[in-house]
């Protein structure tokens, strides 16, 4: 009894998503699914990675995430399926595996990639513009229900994977970015506590604001104070505690994020 | 094992359409759910109509798809259960099955109602304000988990149907509407492929703006282009190339969208 | 086969709550999972509270609610597990649990608590920011899965609870409050049926407004007219016909609501 998990920028209101667990469900009775996101930013291929990459590795071995965020429906992208160690992805070739890709190689687990070209495991009718309910979720389902990668079409080693902006030390100061902005409007960054270690006390700068100190905790601070700390998956946050810092800054996805490593600032600073 | 779908406009934050699973899993502990939309608009009984119609065939036989959109809760409208061909139907009485019964008779498959008026398949106290959780769900269990239409009530042969607007040919204009706007904007109207076929090159009008022909596919055009296209269900939409078609046009449900056929326009034209 | 729900603030837009699938079926991979809410308003305890407390008692007997609406997480307060009649819980103590709580002591329900200090049953890595998927998931789902409430921590008898407002009748005037607004506008009180019963005829009083008698259901008046009558779990609440009577009235949670028994009234009211 595997698991699949869905993630689309089909919005909740049209039926899509359900229409898509029916698909799956026709083939796989037995499959439980799990939706991870369907209000993905529309065609925000760099969202979907990034919500993939750090939700995929808390699943069980050999769940089935399919991601459909798919500006080229219809065109010529390749629909392809993955296996990248433990987690296995099935979707269009359009680079939402990056941040699974690059984890897999760092740990050097097995990566396998086929185009999943054969028409076999999808539904008997393709329509040009959900190819989310027609390939995906046919293939995903088979690949659950136990059918290998290899059968579901042909070996690629060429997947497309996307640029992910890394952080710059130069001169005692870190460049990094605003990656994401969370529910609660916490800013995400590109920032590692990795990239911070043995730097000693540190200070944050975005939208024009200084933040002293990485907390361990929200607790550690009043109400309505900004705050630096470490996110679930162990990058650099800024915070409003109990309150809404992306909105207070007016901060949005791309924007810079620097940080200063107190000990390396000249005594004229 | 069978499927039930879910279809309500209680929208997702009050805990009623988990309530609903509680009580469904409470009866049949192993049938699977999944949610079509819960963000259906207040009371809107022919959207409700049109997420159903093209979501249901894409489910197994059998599954049971319990929709409550009921303006009419606590009044003398009737709960119905319905067998369709392959899929089955729970709800009030208000017309939202028209699609799949249309669908139904077209392909001469059975077509089976009742009046669910037996009070030993709800649950024992029954609110006037929650049949979505005293009645259609406790129901829709009930036939899930093996128990015969017939069981749940009264056969009856009057069930409510909506006028679902057909699309007219005269003088070489095809007049129909809008009947749909999805989450990317994409707007969806009356017209099938079939009604434009042998028409030769067509041109579409909606909200004063002309779309010369019919694209394949989105990956046709470029990014910000207004196109038209066949939707997933085969019918005609209108679109912006990764963008919002209803947004930038202002169109809303029921405007007005003809179709010239190209063939029978006068010279003067 | 047992059941789990969810509920958070965490929205659906991040894949938090997906993950916390991804970590309960990697514990417990037989079990059921239905959510209830995951749009609660940020850090707001009392309406996660409302929302449990009308819920869990439709689901079927050890249903497990892992409820995480934790404007504390990473400071002291404990992370908690009980046993409250037929139902279950796991999260923060942070008096979520209040209704369920205060039903079970009513229906003389036996009640359980422990402080889940039992790291064997947490994941390996705790973040101090994302306790629901490190803790409360984990907890929830080994609780699920068989694992006895004991087991899970040590035995307590303090768990936070929260002041709940009781309407108060004085001089025939009750005055209560407003408890919920939900997707439709309903306004949900703290006044039960039982508080009106042999009062007669009552007039309720909301933002200036006064409405004369208790409704059975929506159907007995027009559409838009504005009226009261008793929810789905026996509170007086105050509707629009198909229409959104919190948005008509400008009410909001907190605002006072009281109701005149017309048989307490003076004559020269």
């Amino acid at each position: 009894m595997n698991t699949v998990t869905l993630m689309t920028d089909f919005g909740i209101k049209d039926g899509n998503v359900g229409v898509m667990k029916g698909v799956i469900w026709g083939i796989a009775p037995e499959v439980k699914i799990a939706d991870l996101s369907h209000i993905i930013s529309p065609q925000n291929v760099s969202e979907a990675a990034l919500v993939l990459g750090r939700s995929a590795p808390y699943f069980p071995q050999g769940t089935v995430h399919i991601v459909v965020v798919d500006p080229g429906v219809g065109t010529e992208r390749r629909p392809i399926a993955a296996e990248l160690g433990p987690q296995r992805f099935v979707g269009p070739d359009n680079g939402v595996i990056t941040l699974l890709y690059h984890y897999a190689e760092e740990k050097r687990w097995p990566i396998k990639i086929v185009h999943t070209d054969n028409r076999k495991y999808w539904l008997p009718e393709v329509s040009d513009v959900f190819h989310g309910r027609d390939i995906f979720s046919p293939v995903g389902a088979w690949l659950a229900s136990g059918i290998s990668l290899e059968k579901l079409g042909t070996l690629i080693g060429d997947p497309v994977l996307l640029e992910i902006p890394s952080p710059i030390w130069q001169d005692g100061v870190l460049s990094g970015e605003v990656m994401h902005i969370d529910h609660f409007g916490n800013i995400g960054t590109n920032i590692r506590r990795s990239d911070l270690a043995n730097r000693g006390p540190v200070s944050i700068s975005l939208a024009g604001v200084e933040i002293k100190g990485v907390m361990r905790t929200f607790g550690e601070r009043d109400l309505g104070e900004l705050i630096a700390l470490y996110g679930s998956t162990g990058y650099l946050i800024a915070s409003v505690v109990n309150g809404n810092a992306a909105a207070r800054l007016g901060v949005k996805v791309g924007d810079p994020v620097t940080v200063i490593s107190q000990s390396h600032q000249s005594p004229h600073e």
